[in-house]
């Protein structure tokens, strides 16, 4: 079975939405990298930090998953990374209302041995330097490496991020973000630009409006599902890259064809994501309704034009 | 071969974008319209009004394209309808610098006897009575009747346009007007409630983000091609709007899966109409590019995921 190094915040959120509020509940990048790559058939494990005041159920509904937690440091004494938030009625624009790093401040990931060999690594959105260390304690260089970051990298460390660009195969940024880091407007030439920066594979997310996928000349672009209703946007990116990641640790083929499918499959679990507060509906999302909805995605692209 | 009845603005336009600026050059709907259904083996017509300021070599450049320009009134020592535009530098937004109505403003559009039984009507964009009459002036039920409308409309003449929509088969708006038109920010729902004001279908057009047509419970999406650059978006929407109809009138099939490769031709065409300014890039381009440039939409979306 394939082996998933996953690196990422575990994390309380509290949410707040035109439909409902939360108090603390379960969230960061990790924890939805995490339930979304259990929707495929790998090893996976989570390094990253916690404090003690972590509930012990929340450890064992990821441990429950299949997700290796022998990497989740717990800082005894320490208070886990918390995040609040409101989102405003469109639900595309959010107000940060409060982040604590708390024992994410002084967090040293240490990659566990038996993950040294990993197929895959997900860095999910984190400090550069932390993202750096865990690349270079990889003992056989995986065959694929995801990066996940964010504009607030950009504009604090944007040094250490070009470093970590450098060294990874695929990134996946959103639209404004990519327009951030090559003063590009056109997404067609700010992925050339961040091409060659390093990665091979550039994945642009536009949140309601699908994702592309840029490698070489080739471009693929994944539609968003049009819902009903979103209810809590909270992960929906995370999820989103922990479908891609899963998806090609089982697989294990690192082709474009098959980072393709990688995207659709993301895209898929990112609109369960969004159907509740938090992680809850990835918590109970069985394989057989996934498989359900991708039937969908393939209906609402495709088309028999007949080409001269 | 099918009859394609066009009602829409023939006009001049000024353009500026942050690659430059145009003086008076020929625009409006129903230009771009005519000269995108000109891609296909059709038979169309323009309904509309200039003034004699409008030159010759306009008429015989639409003429050249087989459009019928015998319902074109031209109004002896009027003036043709005028509007200039500036976009700003992300060419998504741009403020009208000028709209001169001139001869529209008593425009009183008569269906030719030749066009009364049109197998299609598409509608641009224009006051709702004017293109009410149109549809009562029809002899025979078309096919398929399009509608094109905007904002200004919902916000001056609501009640009017409510009436041309009960009347038409396909409506086409972008997100926005779908949503003020409803009261409802998802778009699965504005279209949901948008059927029920008359149209079977219902297509939402979001520029760069692509357009979805919506039909009962199906949704198809079809993609923006990504461009590394767009010059001028003037006239996309209207040619996205042309295409669409002129395939459906060649093609003289309106099932959910013809409207499907109609949408997607409008796409494509719309792909080229802003690679240069106004009408310039349309004027000349040959339907070998336009086939040519189908296959990378079919290789934007297509997957070969395997589906349980």
């Amino acid at each position: 079975m394939g082996k998933l190094l996953i690196i990422g915040t575990v994390a309380f959120d509290a949410i707040e939405t035109p439909f409902g509020k939360t108090d603390k509940i379960l969230g960061g990048a990790g924890t939805f990298i995490g339930l979304a790559a259990s929707q495929f058939n790998v090893d996976s494990a989570i390094v990253s930090v916690v404090g003690d005041d972590f509930p012990q159920e929340y450890l064992d509904l990821l441990s429950s998953k299949n997700i290796d937690l022998s990497a989740l440091e717990i800082v005894k004494g320490g208070k886990t990374f918390f995040w609040s938030g409101r989102y405003h009625n469109d639900l595309n624009t959010r107000d940060t209302l409060a982040t604590e790093l708390n024992v994410l401040a002084d967090f040293n990931p240490v990659v566990p041995e038996n993950f040294a060999d990993a197929d895959v690594v997900m860095l999910g959105n984190l400090h550069p330097n932390i993202q750096l260390s865990v690349v270079d304690q990889m003992k056989v260089r995986p065959k694929l490496i995801i990066l996940d970051t964010m504009n607030f990298w950009m504009d604090n460390t944007l040094d250490e991020l070009l470093q970590v660009i450098k060294k990874i195969d695929v990134i996946t940024i959103n639209d404004e973000e990519a327009r951030q880091l090559t003063n590009e407007y056109s997404l067609v030439k700010a992925a050339a630009q961040i091409q060659k920066m390093g990665p091979k594979y550039v994945v642009i997310k536009k949140g309601e409006h699908g994702a592309l996928l840029f490698h070489e000349d080739n471009i693929f672009f994944a539609p968003a599902l049009p819902l009903e209703e979103v209810f809590d946007p909270t992960g929906a990116g995370d999820t989103f890259a922990g479908g891609f990641a899963g998806y090609l640790t089982e697989t294990r083929n690192v082709s474009f064809n098959n980072l393709k499918n990688a995207i659709i499959h993301g895209s898929n679990l990112a609109s369960f994501c969004v159907e509740r507060f938090g992680t809850e509906r990835m918590e109970n999302l069985k394989r057989e309704e996934a498989s359900q909805r991708l039937l969908q995605f393939k209906k609402l692209t495709q088309f028999d034009i007949e080409l001269q």
